[in-house]
């Protein structure tokens, strides 16, 4: 028999120098998370479909990998994690002590039928502060992210956090003539800007009811690019105050040369009602990193109460390949303290006894039994990273001792046996 | 619209407090792994279902949660790791140098159409050596587990690794006169033993093709329990010579107590060829904790060249049920360094930029707007595990100091602001 050794299409497999690189995106999200109190929760990849029926052509619900199982159920793989956190919270609003502060870091899936090597999984942090209305939600969910940031190294000249709200858009739309109950569906379409050409971005908003002169009317509003003009345009609103009043609270944690109000900036998710916000480099791409909101009716949507709500989605491949065009990706290896290296079968018990003695003391061992040459032995006590090397020299074990090597000073010394068992590291 | 709240039937949600959990046993099986020199890989839980085509009639396979794509194409949850680690290993066998330590912590599932509360997924650990045939890899894969279960508080009293090999349970098919080409068949069966009702097991026996004498010489056989007993009616064969080499090794380093010969040790995959083993707990239900073994031919079996390879599979449901009962679970809280806490709207701006200095300090620092009185914010700063809480009292933070608490000692201090900031923790 002779299968398919391809990962299934649009799906990645991660050898372990790939997932030491996602092991150290992930363990910055989280203990950025952690560092702003926020817990951890989880939910399984499959939930019912129906948790995505969503009615405003959003990409997200068109692209749902969807399948029926065995017992006739329609199934989804999560396109996103908001609707579980929403669905978890509702499941226990009783027990829970608000506001929550709450992350994850789950897998999300998407299924095109003409994909084109675009892939069909990432991993995605997600951090939630649900039940707390207040603008300092908006600034706990972005200064954790903007945390992250830094410890990946970026700084202003390369990222930005562009905000804006959904009421501003709003008041946008409903000066210019347009229904309420149009705006989630123009604004659905208005997210696709850059992704259609100008002709199909036209057509989907005169789908949604705008007449030429409204669409007009849009492009030559969303190029305003300060609070001022645009007040000077549509009046003072809470809105509008509210965003000048985050880009304040920003600059006084010292996270204001990151923020800048973008009026373009509206998200593809139908269930926004506020603040929404977008992570994009400063290079050329202008790709967008990382993108969230205020989403304070998703719950009683799902048919609950209504609690105020804000949160982001960061996945895990543009960043990536962000950081490695900026060369600030780390040289990860994996920190063995000890490798220990026999030279012969007969050295087998004192390799496991010695590998042994230093595991039970805490430490991370390595033993390796292919007795290969001394050169090529440290070549991969090198490789893997270890601190130090115990070589088990015939002549030396003979009279009771082990050889210790400094791999990174290239340093031996000699040590008997029985005093580096009473005290490795 | 009013949807389900709850998880897909079989799977599970993970609040914090659980995910608490889940991740004090995660932690525990890969740093248990990286004391042994074991990397970390993954992939993507979705595969192809012709991976899992085997034809010996397990159930692991029988239970595949698989499904059709939008594509038309069969994929399957993946019920368990080893085939995926063998198309990943096959898929770059030139560019790895062997032997490979490899383990994953990864999700499984399994799908039964009469199902009544069984569980469709787990997380299961996996730790694999890969291109070593001696017996130092079954030293290392016994011993990475028992250390494992060791950071759990187990020990020998509470778990026993019950060893055995299928070499050996083919010499005592060979000598019931059962020919070769039915044993992994009537050892996938075997393995159903605690399973089946005796007429079930002797009907399911009967259709692999053993005769009502053959099936009384096997029941009689497997009543056998020391390896000398067994040398006896078989006669020496390396295979026992080898378990008994592999007992003492285990001796050697300070596991012996922990392992046992046990002739009834089958498991149900067809794929091990050797080595087979399960932990199980020594109270009256005698569960499996985890399974693994030998499977020198898998490998060739996908396609490749054979290579050895001996690996198991920990699932996280049996063992917390377990270390439960035992009352072995730890008590876990989110370990933040400082609460703080405000107690009205105008001391938000010095809460933040407060919270904000410990965190770039490296520190844990949970800020909540919520203005609740005293008594009630550190019943809250207790419930998320913090050391110390900041506390801006009116009075204080007038004169430029904060309140520092020690939440255990229940002792308070006053210092100045900038004092605090200057040298947080």
């Amino acid at each position: 028999m002779t299968i398919s050794l391809q990962p299934v299409r649009g799906t990645r497999d991660f050898y372990p120098a790939e997932l030491r690189l996602r092991n150290w995106l992930f363990d910055i999200w989280r203990e950025s998370s952690r560092q702003f109190g926020f817990e951890e929760y989880d939910a399984c990849v499959l939930e019912h479909e129906e948790l995505y029926v969503r009615k405003a052509g959003e990409e997200i619900t068109e692209q749902l990998y969807s399948f029926e199982d065995k017992g006739g159920r329609r199934i989804a793989l999560r396109p996103e994690m908001t609707p579980t956190l929403a669905r978890l919270i509702l499941q226990r609003k009783n027990a829970l002590t608000f506001p929550l502060k709450w992350f994850t870091v789950a897998q999300c899936f998407r299924y095109e039928r003409m994909t084109r090597g675009r892939r069909r999984e990432h991993y995605q942090w997600n951090a939630d502060v649900i039940g707390q209305s207040r603008l300092v939600a908006e600034v706990e969910v972005l200064s954790v992210l903007i945390l992250s940031l830094e410890k990946m190294g970026l700084s202003p000249s390369r990222v930005q956090v562009h905000l804006n709200d959904r009421r501003i858009l709003g008041s946008v739309l409903a000066h210019l003539g347009v229904p309420a109950e149009q705006h989630v569906g123009v604004m659905v379409v208005m997210d696709k800007r850059d992704k259609l050409a100008p002709e199909a971005l036209e057509r989907q908003l005169a789908e949604q009811g705008l007449g030429k002169g409204q669409i007009d009317g849009l492009n030559e509003l969303l190029r305003m690019d300060t609070l001022e003009q645009v007040q000077g345009r549509l009046g003072k609103t809470a809105a509008l105050q509210e965003l000048r009043q985050l880009l304040d609270m920003l600059d006084a944690v010292g996270y204001g040369g990151y923020a800048l109000f973008d009026i373009t900036v509206v998200r593809g998710l139908s269930y926004y009602t506020g603040t929404v916000f977008e992570i994009r480099d400063t290079g050329v791409n202008l790709r967008a990193i990382c993108g969230g909101g205020r989403y304070d009716s998703l719950l009683s949507a799902l048919g609950g109460e209504s609690i105020p709500a804000i949160g982001f989605g960061f996945g895990d491949v543009v960043i990536l390949e962000l950081l490695a065009e900026l060369d600030l990706l780390p040289v990860l290896s994996s920190q063995i303290d000890y490798a220990v290296i026999p030279f012969s079968e007969a050295q087998v018990p004192q390799a496991l006894t010695l590998s042994q003695a230093l595991r039970k003391a805490g430490l991370r061992a390595d033993s390796e039994f292919s007795f290969r040459k001394l050169k090529r032995a440290l070549q991969r006590a090198d490789e893997i990273g270890a601190r130090k090397a115990v070589l088990l020299m015939p002549d030396e074990l003979a009279r009771g001792e082990v050889v210790l090597r400094d791999m990174a000073r290239r340093e031996e010394r000699r040590m008997a046996m029985s005093e580096f068992l009473a005290n490795p590291g």
